[in-house]
C-alpha cells in the first residue's frame, strides 16, 4: 500500500504513525498538496492528505478512516472493543483532531492569502479553540507506552505540530504536554522520526 | 441526553438524524456557535457543534464520534461489522464530511470576515473540493432506504446543505444527487424535517 503524505502535516503523521505501529506494509509517498497535484486529486477528490492507496487502487481517506482500516487489517489494538474504552479513545481522537483542525486553519490563514487579507479575529478564534483544546487535553492525556491507542497517536501528532508551528507561543503552563511527547518519543523511537517537529 | 446544535449545520444534522433513526432518547438544544456561547464551550472546548451531552455530564464530539457512540448504545446498524462493508461505509462518511468541510469553509469565508478580506482563490479552492467531491459521490451513492448506514446520513446532510447554501450553483449534471435526496426524504419522512434545507 502507498500512503500519500505532504510535508509535516499532523494528520499525515497520525496515519504514518499508525501504519508503522501496526507494522503494515505501507510506503510513504510525498505529493504536492499545496498545489493539489493530479496524483493527489486522482486518489482523493478532496485534494487532502493523508490518503491510503490500496494495492487494487481503492483509496481510503481521511486520517480517521485510515486508522480504522489499518487497525482492522492488521488486527491491531488502536481501537478497543469494549464500549466505554472505545468511547474514551474516540474522545481523545476527536479532541486532538479538533486541536489540529484549528491550528492548521491558523497556519492556512497565513499561507494561502496575501497579508492584507489575513483576518486577525479569525486567527484569534482559532487560537481560542487550540488553547482550550490543549488545556482539556492536559486533563485527559492518553497512554503513551505500549498500551497506546488511536488517541495517543493523535495526541503525539497534535503536540508535535504545536511544537513545530507555534514554538514559544503555547508551552506556558503546559509542561505536562511537553513531558508527554518526550515520554512518547522515548517509548517509541521508531515512531519519533515520523512526527511533524522532526520533519522541519 | 442532550444534543447541542446550532442552525442548519450539516454536521449537527447528521448527528440529529442518527439519534432519530436509532430512536435514542436525545433532546436537541440550540446553542450559539457563532459567538461560542459559554454553554457550548463548557461542553466542547473546541466550540463546535454537534456535541452530545450524556446524562452524567460527559460530552461527546465530533459528529463522527457521536454516530459511533449512539450506534453502539442503541445496538444500531449504522456501522456494519463486516470489514469490507465497514470500509465502504467509512469511505462514504469521510467523502461526505469532506464535501461539508469545504462547503462550510466557503460559507465561513463569507460570514466571519468583512468583504475586503474575502480571498477569492480560497473560495475557488474550496469549490474545487466540493465539485470533485460531489462528482465522486454521484458514482458512489450509499443506500437511502431501510438499509441506510452512517454514510447515507452524511450524504443526506451534505446534499441538503448544498441545496440550502448553494442553490442554483451546484445542480447541473447532478440530477442523481437531487433524486437521491428526494428518495431519502420519501423513505424517511420522520428524518426529513431535520435536514438543513428544511431549517432555513
Amino acid at each position: 500500500m502507498k500512503l500519500l503524505v505532504s510535508g509535516p502535516s499532523p494528520y499525515a503523521a497520525k496515519a504514518a504513525l499508525a501504519a508503522r505501529a501496526l507494522a503494515a506494509d505501507v510506503t510513504l509517498v510525498d505529493v504536492d498538496a499545496t498545489n493539489q497535484s493530479p496524483e493527489l486529486l486522482a486518489a482523493n477528490p478532496l485534494g487532502k492528505i493523508p490518503c491510503l492507496v490500496l494495492d487494487d487502487g481503492f483509496t481510503i481517506y481521511d486520517s480517521r478512516a485510515i486508522l480504522r482500516y489499518l487497525n482492522r487489517l492488521m488486527d491491531g489494538a488502536l481501537f478497543p472493543t469494549d464500549h466505554d474504552a472505545l468511547t474514551a479513545v474516540e474522545h481523545s481522537e476527536s479532541l486532538c483532531d479538533g486541536i489540529c483542525d484549528a491550528s492548521v486553519a491558523y497556519i492556512y490563514e497565513m499561507r494561502f492569502r496575501p497579508e492584507e487579507k489575513v483576518h486577525t479575529p479569525w486567527l484569534e478564534r482559532q487560537m481560542g479553540k487550540v488553547n482550550r483544546g490543549l488545556d482539556t487535553l492536559m486533563q485527559n492525556l492518553p497512554p503513551h507506552g505500549s498500551d497506546m491507542h488511536a488517541g495517543s497517536l493523535g495526541c503525539a501528532a497534535a503536540i508535535s505540530y504545536m511544537k513545530l508551528r507555534f514554538d514559544g507561543r503555547w508551552e506556558e503552563g503546559r509542561t505536562a504536554l511537553i513531558d508527554w511527547l518526550n515520554a512518547f518519543e522515548e517509548a517509541h523511537p521508531d515512531l519519533a522520526a515520523l512526527l511533524p517537529h522532526r520533519q522541519a
